[in-house]
């Protein structure tokens, strides 16, 4: 756990008000509305936490000494964004279809960036209570009820034994990313969609999950995510193995992503490029 | 919940007694070993949990006046079965590997029958602490800390709405379940691999899955799942849309499934073979 940072301490704070929210929502009956098709929706949660973590956040920053137009906000159910000396990028529900459905895989993600660098990440998944943190130079965490609190570090391992994070991301990419996970399956132990890119990230920063594909992901998941990840010696690349770069000024840019641990891209990209 | 009855209480202890097993040792590093393929593996977790909750069972069936001839036990991790006039169908862990890699989604199961007729599931989740059980004409329950009880029944859904079990089951028939899967992705809302079929099957009873597909299943993944779902309005077909019949005279059997609302059987054959 990092201690004695006070925007931690408001990050944590703001992301555990999402975590009461989505805990009381959850399973219960609410309506479902589509944004551009039957794939992607959004429920009255993801907004009611959004307001909330926001609401956290900017009476923190008050509290804390900032001035209102120190701070910004890029929030995945927001219109318009705002980008300032301190910037908060918010996923108010990673995994709103998981959400939906009543799969218990989803969470809450934060990432703050001081003049457009990242520098803290928090995720919290409310159905563990896992909260997964880091901060930029000084470690990756993992907080949980059950376990001792530990500091993430990816680990290499056999090929054989890797479990792959499967996302299938519409129909413009889906036969690739099909073609490619038909490819992948006899190599590796397992391969799982879960639903939430995001905690796919943090659990890769605690060794469980070894490469993850993605094609159609946005800033707010993973920012957060990304500090957690590097913090832990993982790496998001795009799919030509460089070091993924996010537009601060194209805040709702898609994304294509390939994420591992930082030694293992040129492996990967020979996997998926092997005939 | 279903109250009342000795026989549900025992075997509902008996899970509790695998649920305190996984909790303790979900991400303790631990040997893990291959059964056929660096794919089927095992853990010192499964034979921990099979052997409490066998203790459990055979003690408490003792207690209620049974003799010891009169028990059987049908389980994954046993080399040798026993058919009895009451015999239990157990799973000590089903998601061996999500337990081995630290995906926490993974569940005991236990299913009863008496003289070959299957009449008690109680399924354990023990990472939301989630119950779902079921007595053959009496209903199935979900239990949970964080909501009252309730009784379970399934729902049709429009199919843009639905959710697909998307399971691989090996070498032999992957090829056609991506190709079944990708002819599916444009007709629901999604598709999710989560690695625990009995999970799956509880989650149907529970709304969340609308179609499952698997072929590779065996009785212990199934005993415990097919009577809650069938009392929530499910069934488990055959590839040819028939009931799904188990052979009791071998346990070791690999069966092939769809599940799906009772009544939507016939429209989910016509997707599979639409071409």
């Amino acid at each position: 756990m990092i201690k004695n940072n006070p925007l931690v301490s408001l990050i944590t704070e703001a992301a555990q008000a999402g975590v009461q929210i989505v805990r009381q929502q959850f399973r219960q009956a609410g309506e479902v509305d589509e944004k551009g098709s039957h794939i992607d929706i959004v429920t009255k949660t993801d907004l009611a936490s959004q307001a909330a973590i926001r609401q956290v956040i900017e009476a923190g920053m008050l509290k804390l000494g900032y001035t209102a137009d120190q701070v910004g906000f890029i929030e995945e159910e927001s219109v318009v964004d705002s980008v300032a000396e301190h910037t908060f990028i918010v996923d108010p529900v990673d995994g709103t279809t998981n959400f939906a459905a009543g799969i218990p895989f989803s969470c809450i993600s934060i990432g703050y960036a001081h003049r457009q660098e990242l520098k803290i990440g928090v995720v919290a998944e409310p159905f563990t209570g896992t909260v997964y943190s880091a901060v930029k130079g000084e470690g990756a965490f993992l907080n949980n009820q059950w376990f001792t609190d530990r500091r993430l570090n990816v680990e290499q391992k056999e090929t054989k034994n890797w479990i792959v994070g499967a996302h299938l991301n519409g129909m413009d990419v889906v036969l690739e990313q099909f073609a490619l996970y038909q490819k992948l399956y006899p190599q590796v132990r397992g391969e799982r969609n879960i639903g939430s890119l995001t905690l796919d990230v943090c659990m890769m920063a605690d060794n469980v999950f070894d490469v993850i594909f993605n094609r159609g992901c946005f800033f707010w998941d993973l920012a957060a995510a990304k500090v957690i990840l590097n913090e832990a010696g993982g790496e998001i690349f795009d799919l030509n193995g460089e070091e993924l770069q996010f537009e601060w000024q194209n805040p709702k840019k898609k994304y294509s992503l390939i994420a591992c641990h930082r030694e293992e891209i040129d492996h990967v990209l020979n996997l998926v490029s092997a005939t």
